[in-house]
């Protein structure tokens, strides 16, 4: 069975693409693939990307990857989409990007949506960077659409984040940025030729010398211009490439790598433990037609949810 | 104990803050609050309102609950605030808003943030409705800040889902309405007197017209004029709160209101079963350094998290 994950460690692009869909869907045996394929990871640098919507984080993503071809260096992309819970459909997903790097195969891309599953996001995040890695990506981006707790949680899996900002959006996008302050590693300012760059950029400055920054990494503000003209955009963009090797060297030598290798093993064990404990439950309470009667109980109030579930660890759990 | 939530009840604001601030920072003892609570709880219609940062969805929550002030009606305000898992501070928490309600018992508003437990977001705002629907209010607007699957499961705890669209945002925004095509009960276009309000009004039309609407409520678009002019703005908000009113009815008749009521539900076992079953296994490995040691074979490879969380199941479930 958990043969995918070596076949995609050998190269084989149509396992590797399965096996992430498979994580996506949360198909049963994927964590036998995991299993095997886990020695062979937690080499890559694994680079977040995130930002408002709009601010140009695809464009930008699929720069950074011709900049790392050009140094040599293998990329692997997971673009995370959200999803509607309903249909299961992905958002953005499916979209056909990085038509560019069709033909290299030095280049990996994947988007990556949920089926609504509480915490599965993170968990498939987490597994399709492993895959990536066991495949030997050199870099890993992960580009996450939306700025929110999931977000955050998805950013738990990166080495270096990148905080991507963009002139001439509203005041509630400038509050969410000192939110992103904490766990922006470097800010890009993108489209940075439109009205209002010098101002925005500004602003971050002076956010950036109210901050703290213990560890000896004060976060680099990038200018991204143009997009319109390519080999400028391209100049920029290689730019920050360089910029984001230096925080990943800086890194090593403070050892700090080692304290965001932790703060990533603490959250894959967080959604091991839901997947390998809670998931069976809930499965099991549905097929038995238990989860009904507790979700009628709870819409007549005969019953609160916690008394519920207390009511269910008393059955499951080890006394 | 468990009095923080008959003392809200009983119209005590000092005790109903206190006590969702207790749920925010997941203190132990706010589910036996919620026991008590539960029975008088379900009466409330609960609003859900989303939608990209800087759509106003602020301003227009404000304005909502001068309208139903007017109405007659009890206002619950909660604006659901992303959080940094690294410092606690809430992003936009503890912003003074809706200062124009500060001296009308009728309208209680809280902002709420979570410190960053996986999927405690979602129970803090379940457990936070609770107690302004047994503190008697007529109607529960629940804000959210950002578009994402974190959002997507906030709606969950709604009746009525307002998407909030703004013009002039970039294509990427167009696309995320896409997303929320499926939860939106009524699409609200603000700040309408802006450029490309009309264009967006078409180009929502055009997706309405795409989907399929089986349940008999096509989701009306409803524009808001002119935040800068008062009393248009009142009346544009007034209209809307009548729209609200309508699907309201239409929940009822239609006995949607049942199916959405059994979403919640659902939703809440799924946050209680985590509480009651997870939580405490992972305070366990933490306060007896399993867990630390967990984390360091991850980092070192000699085991996979699966693998782990399989050894973790077999000692706490029952076999």
């Amino acid at each position: 069975m958990a043969e995918l994950g070596k076949r995609a460690m050998e190269g084989d692009i149509r396992a590797a693409s399965r096996l992430i869909r498979n994580m996506e869907d949360n198909l049963p045996g994927t964590e036998a693939e995991i299993k095997d394929i886990f020695p062979f990871t937690g080499k890559a640098h694994v680079i977040g990307i995130t930002g408002s919507p709009g601010a140009g984080k695809s464009t930008l993503t699929d720069e950074m990857a011709a900049a790392y071809r050009k140094k040599d260096k293998t990329v692997g992309v997971m673009a995370v989409d959200p999803t509607s819970p309903f249909t299961g459909g992905a958002l953005l997903g499916d979209r056909i990007r990085m038509q560019r790097h069709a033909e290299d195969t030095g280049v990996f891309v994947r988007s990556l949506a949920t089926r609504g599953a509480m915490g599965g996001l993170s968990k498939a995040v987490g597994d399709g960077i492993h895959v990536l890695d066991a495949m030997g990506k050199d870099v890993i981006i992960v580009e996450t659409v939306g700025v929110g707790q999931q977000e955050v949680e998805i950013i738990n899996h990166a080495h270096t984040v990148l905080v991507v900002l963009v002139p001439g959006m509203g005041d509630e996008v400038q509050a969410l940025k000192a939110g992103l302050m904490e766990i922006a590693d470097i800010f890009v300012i993108n489209k940075a030729d439109r009205d209002g760059a010098s101002k925005l950029y500004q602003e971050t400055l002076n956010m950036l010398q109210m901050g703290k920054w213990d560890d000896g990494w004060i976060p680099p503000i990038v200018t991204v211009e143009n997009v319109a003209d390519p080999i400028s955009f391209a100049q920029s963009v290689s730019d920050l490439t360089d910029k984001i090797d230096e925080h990943y060297q800086f890194l090593v030598k403070s050892n700090i790598l080692a304290v965001r290798k932790h703060r990533k093993a603490t959250a894959e064990i967080n959604e091991s433990l839901r997947a390998t404990i809670l998931e069976p439950i809930l499965n099991e309470l549905t097929a038995n037609g238990e989860l009904e009667t507790m979700i009628q109980k709870i819409m007549k109030r005969e019953l609160d949810p916690y008394s519920l579930a207390e009511l269910v660890a008393k059955k499951y759990m080890a006394s």
